[in-house]
């Protein structure tokens, strides 16, 4: 049995919350929150503390808080050279004070508040400042998930730059795409067997085999028709730009 | 029961024909092939024919070939007045030739050869230049299809505009996001649950709603650590451009 305490009780915090109590090898000590109001209701009310004092012994502290936070944080904590360790893809592992020993634990998933997600599926992208620790981290990941990764600091930042493209990028597109129903009042809900296709057909194809579309095949008047056809700027912008990247993409200039 | 002849045997006229055949509603009288040993071999071949004059009597003629080829091979039907439909998003209703009633029979999704996609959950976008021959074309839409709209020109141009940004688009940033993976030496499968539960998560949420990331948040020292760390040019100006468009976004100009 692992003994694992959360600082924290955002999104990401209410989630591995969640998860963690349905987890047979984890133990939840506490569960740190300034505004201990905000728990998820299942957790024991007694195990819910508000001052960094009323920390009991884990074998790991997870700060699931706002990358800002982390430094401030993790200095505050009334103990050193235990094993603390963040959720965030994008703040160094040196965000962590150097008092306890440090590591990541990150969850590369979108988390929606009040939607469950299968950790199972979930990639744990583990990191420690030293070897020792990553057995420990790794228990505890894989208590919750089966898709679990050493990732090293460099490679967590790729991933992070990485996901900004295929999520958040993705998702404006989608809202693109959404604008673009509305003012010619067709329903969006028409283009989401779409949308989920496009998703679904990176698991049997890469993203270069699956790449379709006037851009792609240098469909001249397609393309013109659709840039006649989109009267808003931005859409228009968007448009010209991701087609000539497409269009380039490849080529050595 | 109604007669359907299929003119062509591409991508979009093979998934129509497998799906076809398994309507009970639906009898494929013939299908016809420039090159007939490109045609699926589940159909009888004694139906396959690749001579106009061989064409029997149908109810509908399903004509899915490349846009451009719509307007001749339309031209060289040999008979009037019966109602011929092609499948394309972009192409106008007029691209058919006016001899015979004209219909669009668009199913708005991404097809890949070999792949089975489930017709019942297709948009069918469906049109027709007359409108005693829209229940044919419904008929025959909903024998397959749990999904059927009424589609003019003007929106089905739309919807096509609207699926190149949501398709195309999105599966280039998952290029791109492959390309970041490659490069610094992470697997792209751990971004694969990401690209999913972002194209699932609009069964709940608006896009709208479900952006976020650091230009939606302004988080201003996130977005310059990605434009230090992205090198290639091509990922740098898409990231620049796709920010600067998501912070701009809803603002008046």
């Amino acid at each position: 049995m692992i003994k694992v305490t959360l600082i924290g009780a955002g999104n990401v915090a209410q989630h591995l919350i969640s998860t963690f109590l349905t987890a047979t090898d984890i133990e939840i000590v506490q569960v740190y929150s300034r505004n201990p109001t905000t728990i998820i209701p299942e957790i024991d009310s007694k195990k819910i503390i508000s001052n960094f004092s009323d920390l009991k012994e884990a074998d790991v502290y997870i700060i699931a808080i706002s990358d800002d936070a982390i430094a401030s944080v993790s200095s505050q904590l009334p103990f050193e050279n235990r094993l603390v360790v963040h959720t965030s893809g994008a703040a160094p592992l040196d965000s962590l004070n150097g008092k306890n020993r440090k590591g990541v634990f990150y969850p590369l998933q979108t988390f929606t508040k009040g939607k469950p997600v299968n950790f199972k599926v979930i990639p744990m992208c583990l990191e420690t400042s030293i070897p020792e620790d990553y057995p420990i981290l790794e228990k505890v990941a894989t208590a919750i998930s089966d898709n679990v990764h050493a990732i090293n600091s460099h490679q967590r930042k790729a991933l992070h730059v990485a996901a900004v493209f295929v999520n958040n990028f993705t998702n404006y597109l989608y809202q693109l795409g959404n604008e673009i129903c509305i003012e010619n009042h067709v329903p969006f809900d028409i283009l989401k067997p779409l949308i989920l296709e496009t998703a679904e057909k990176l698991l049997t194809l890469s993203p270069k085999e699956a790449q379709t579309g006037p851009a792609k095949r240098n469909d001249v008047s397609t393309i013109e028709a659709h840039e006649s056809f989109l009267s808003n700027e931005n859409q228009s912008t968007i448009y010209k730009i991701l087609t000539q990247s497409i269009q380039n993409h490849g080529k050595k200039l």
